[in-house]
């Protein structure tokens, strides 16, 4: 499978959600396959928070593949030999699309980059899947933050799809959810070293934000389940630690250590900033009576996979999806599946061979 | 009721379960009620976390009463006119007991503090309790750490009562928890306020340590429940707040924001840091084979009490003591409930009204 990757300037303003305008933006994205003469066969792949566009296939001399890479490809579920897959960084994000860091040290907006919405976000690729041509995707298909863009997708831009997968998210996020995002918020801003938005993006090359990594643990959290960190590390100590050092710590202490510290110096804490709070605002109902109302926009198939023990973005709130579209006497358009599985919110990024199936089974469809 | 508030000195070596010694060390304690000649109607309390040995009724001037005061007082279910109610400020804590802060700014060992274990907290309030007199309680009552306690001097001390009353709390804390207690430390130790230790008690009368203040916050996300911030919180934003402001807030962040700050100023944060270390490493079943191995030693009657939407310590875990012991036979001497509310682990603190009935039953048997 052959990875193209390329960015899409737009000299065009964006009119955006909140009023604000943004003049010129640019979006980085990832295709895998190749798109057909009728140009019928394309699926949309939307990322979650700390994801990109590169969301399956090697670069040269990496150790991992994309995010996806697992369901995506030659031969795999998300077949590239069938299928022509493109996946772009949402806005505000860090890895090649216009956000607050895009423009480097000196040219950047930073704090004055505006709020972007999920709305906002597929706004925008929208026009970038024009200009390549596309006018209606066979799927599309996202987890987390991206099911939220699905979903936005699927109300904003009834025609754009027949075809709606979304794992692991939510209508609008819930006040639990939105705690666990103040965590990384107040890390963030509180860090003497953040310069309340003026650091220089190689201050954390070496060393990320120490309240960023702090934020990013409580994600970690949110990401797991009790189940998952109990079968993954029970109460097992660090070997070389002591059981009464105040600082001994147990093997999990050092899993979301490990994970906070080495996230800080990758991901930009601005844009950190930028897209939870776009996940946090996200509302499916907003700008209409009530989610009935909202939805009652769908026309695509809805495939929604929620995991038992998601802690993030719970079954429940997936399930309200599928019953508000059965109220709207949709039930026949709209397949909820709640997967057992241990491994909580990430667990569509983990235990592929437990909905796999179901992701098969609606591209066909 | 009246309250009686006392310091107890103890000039004779306190050996700790870490191999530590404590050369010296003071018990700061309130009692509510009047110990009756036969010394047999005492009702040890227990205190968590954040609590101290002011569980009940008024101070001059106050606007709060201690944090059970629902439960203790003349004619309530743990009632002051029949029962003498003592409640200990633990070994490492802030509000009067030898802690890592406890000489004040020269003389405290901060850092070089030993580690304190639920044990070692347990083993320095028999010492007390034996100086005044009580051989044996009436009862032992704690949730959360409080329930720890309960449980250790159970398990440690079985003659010393025969009923023990335990809620919301775990036969050893679980990785999830552990994971909550790990954004405090290093929201507290990556401080620069922190100063390694080295700062002054009255740096943080006006401003409390940021980290300390997110660290308590991830506090207040596992005491709470998805389902009570939802029903306390919803969606709703802050009124004067933007919703397409970087930092515009929902109230459940003004919630979270308010309480960390406000308890960065009020709690001492080494003294954290040594409290949620007891928690961290207690295990009922360390120097015992199994917890089956350690819980056969039980004489007392158990009353375990959970409640569903507990985040911090499951039911489950609960639900784990009462197993072992009636797999040791002793299921008559058990009772375990697990009470339907949605204000997860804090439930303890909030809704007596359903749970009041089971410590009454509890002590009157």
């Amino acid at each position: 499978m052959k990875i193209h990757s390329a960015t899409e300037y737009f000299d065009e303003p964006l009119h955006l959600e909140s009023g604000r305008i943004l003049d010129s933006y640019k979006l980085i994205y990832e295709t895998y396959g190749e798109l057909n003469k009728k140009k019928s066969n394309t699926i949309i792949v939307f990322h979650a928070l700390s994801g990109s566009h590169h969301a399956a296939g090697f670069y040269q001399g990496d150790k991992k593949p994309g995010w996806w890479d697992s369901l995506i490809g030659d031969g795999k579920k998300i077949d590239t030999k069938i299928y022509f897959v493109i996946c772009v960084n949402v806005l505000g994000s860090c890895f090649g699309s216009t956000g607050p860091m895009s423009n480097g040290d000196k040219d950047s907006l930073r704090l004055k980059f505006p709020v972007i919405t999920i709305s906002d976000m597929v706004k925008s690729q929208m026009k970038l899947f024009s200009r390549l041509g596309i006018e209606k995707a066979h799927a599309i298909i996202g987890g987390s933050m991206g099911g939220m863009q699905a979903l936005c997708c699927a109300v904003e831009y009834p025609s754009f799809t027949n075809r709606v997968i979304s794992l692991a998210s939510t209508y609008a996020t819930q006040a639990w959810a939105i705690a666990f995002n103040r965590l990384a918020m107040e890390g963030i801003v509180n860090d003497s070293r953040f310069k309340n938005g003026h650091y220089k993006m190689s201050d954390f090359k070496k060393e990320g934000l120490f309240g960023f990594a702090v934020g990013r643990m409580a994600g970690h959290i949110s990401f797991l389940s009790p189940l998952s960190m109990n079968s993954k590390f029970g109460r097992n100590y660090v070997e070389t630690d002591g059981l009464y050092e105040l600082f001994g710590r147990f093997q999990v202490e050092r899993y979301m250590e490990y994970n906070g510290h080495s996230f800080a110096k990758r991901f930009d804490p601005l844009s950190y900033l930028y897209v939870i709070k776009a996940m946090n605002i996200f509302d499916a109902s907003r700008n209409y009576d009530s989610l009935k109302d909202s939805l009652q926009h769908v026309k695509a198939k809805m495939t929604l996979i929620a995991f038992k023990e998601d802690k993030l973005f719970r079954p429940h709130e997936m399930e309200e999806i599928k019953n508000t579209l059965v109220n709207l006497g949709r039930g026949s358009h709209v397949n909820y599946i709640c997967i057992d599985s241990i491994y909580g919110h990430d667990a569509f990024l983990i235990e592929f061979d437990k909905f796999d199936f179901y992701i098969e089974k609606a591209l066909q469809e």
